[in-house]
């Protein structure tokens, strides 16, 4: 789940996460690469043995087997995974609000009037507490200004320079580098299979599409996430170009996730992923098809290695992802898999 | 160009067209199969020698070898095509205005109170003329009605049956076969060059994914069309379904062509195929990437194997998919190729 338009939860993430970020201007940073998608070892060699490993193994087998009953056609193979929380890291707080906070210096540098003005005038302050205590309608304007107004190709550009520059806070690292190996894994057996691997998250469909290909394998054109328009015109050259606007058309969260996989898959998938509320509806869309469907459900439970939160299974709140009792209780009834990072996941990250 | 939600080209199309339609209840015709994707015949075998068919050749070298300066990576191969004219007859109306008037029957039977209510009354007592009166806002609860209200598996199952047994009116064959024979051929030759084919139409998106991979090859996620909403909710059983909803998403025309590419693809196309005006910007979209693109118009000016219309080159007027002296103008200045069916095409449709 990722929360760039919804209140309730940016609200939340914006207010208690802020103080824990080491600094927000990561551009001072080394240029380090992006992560490669390369895995080493052999087939999910990141997984531990057991019942997670187990249910993929056995959905692959009845779906791609031309004898079995759940026999599935390759063009009929789709796979949706949520990102944050699911393929990477999403603590202390969503990577995308890092950016659009991070991306406030360069915006109030092009228009200089902004400096003065709030919000803008306390993000530039570097005050972290009083950051956090913007009210939403203006967390609301730095998302408009630092995520719309440019060309769609500025936008790429921006992006990709920020995600070689800024490091997460605990491992010092690019954001990129902090996808869960075992997932890539998945992925990767997934694609051998001729499933064709969707990302279906909360986050910036443009923002995830810069580097979705680089780090996941996975096409702009299977990126599915909160998505805003563009408005096509003409420079002073005569040349067409799309510029990036401020109005929302899918809100990728929660009911989002099956109407977006509709808008932008038009199928139903055969297998889902993902870590949190927001997933939930898209899990049980998977489920409600004929046949087998995989519905996996990572449960952060290894404050050791990664982060243990969420209040399923007694573990402590959080201000991102938020994983209930209620769905783990519901993933226990409709026999959706719970991924323990603990015990599942024999390495988290490539790096390790 | 379809103008599902185009008010003006609509209302023109409406108010002309329908006094040639034959009969609105296909429903009691036969049962034909639907056409296939299968071509006979060797590469481009539909096509004469000459300037377009060379201009595909020369493009698709010139982007797959290796050696070539203007080579591009197989993953970035995308081919994008309007629907109707381009790929499909779009006379004497667009097909999904026919089914949408063909529709009405069976929601009148679903809902016996539309009998007596406006435009119903009028669309059930087969008064080709007085349909043809019929204001703009009526039309549009004729498009409501027939297109939103139910799930999308009940939707689907409507237009697939429709398309067994609806017939054009001039060669009294399913709709499904009046694809055009050449350019199923150029989407199988683009596809076997690591091509990804997309439509683009401004027809209704989850209208034309009925079809699209039986008959031209195209799975439902590579269909960008006019996109209205689903709403995601829960039927009396617990069991998950989306809705299809009244409220416009994406109107896939002029401007909206390029603008439904950023959402549903994110990357610029290589090659861009249309027919009308409301492909201009597509085409100019395509157009303004570096290295070799590919920008064709299909010119329908064979009134004796198909349709002659116009304005270009003094075509007559025409109701639908226009194709204006401006545009045919745009694409000699811009280097665009135009198709000619008369000359271009040694053969149009598969059952000829």
């Amino acid at each position: 789940m990722n929360p760039i338009r919804s209140p309730g939860v940016t609200r939340r993430v914006m207010l208690s996460s802020l103080a824990m970020l080491p600094a927000l201007a990561g551009t001072l940073a080394p240029k380090p690469a992006l992560a490669q998608t390369a895995t080493s070892g052999g087939l999910l060699s990141s997984w531990n043995d057991g019942p997670a490993k187990q249910a993929i193994f056995d959905f692959v087998r009845a779906t791609i087997a031309r004898s079995s009953p759940s026999y599935v056609f390759p063009e009929d193979r789709i796979a949706v995974f949520d990102q944050d929380g699911t393929l990477w890291v999403e603590q202390p707080m969503y990577t995308q609000v890092i950016y659009c906070l991070d991306r406030v210096p360069a915006v109030a540098a092009k228009k200089p009037e902004l400096r003065n003005v709030e919000p803008f005038k306390t993000v530039l302050s570097g005050n972290r507490e009083a950051i956090a205590r913007l009210p939403m309608r203006d967390l609301e304007k730095i998302l408009a200004a630092t995520l719309s107004g440019m060309s769609v190709e500025e936008f790429n550009a921006e992006v990709k320079a920020w995600l070689e520059t800024a490091r997460h806070p605990r491992w010092n690292r690019p954001y990129t580098e902090l996808i869960y190996q075992p997932m890539l894994e998945l992925l990767r057996y997934l694609r051998d299979n001729a499933y064709k691997t969707y990302i279906v998250t909360g986050g910036g469909q443009d923002f995830v599409r810069v580097y979705a290909e680089k780090v996941y394998g996975i096409p702009p054109e299977q990126v599915v996430g909160t998505a805003e328009g563009t408005k096509f015109g003409y420079g002073k050259d005569g040349k067409p170009f799309l510029t990036k606007e401020p109005k929302l058309l899918l809100n990728d969260n929660n009911a989002g996730k099956p109407e977006g996989i509709h808008l932008m898959i038009g199928r139903r998938p055969y297998a889902a992923f993902g870590n949190s509320t927001g997933d939930r509806q898209m899990l049980e869309w998977t489920g409600a098809g004929a046949g087998a469907r995989l519905k996996m459900l990572v449960l952060h439970d290894d404050a050791v290695r990664e982060y243990a939160y969420g209040p399923a299974q007694g573990l402590p709140d959080s201000k991102v992802g938020t994983f209930t009792q209620a769905l783990y209780d519901e993933a226990k009834k409709d026999g959706w898999t719970v991924i323990s990072m603990k015990n599942d996941w024999r390495r988290i990250f490539a790096f390790e």
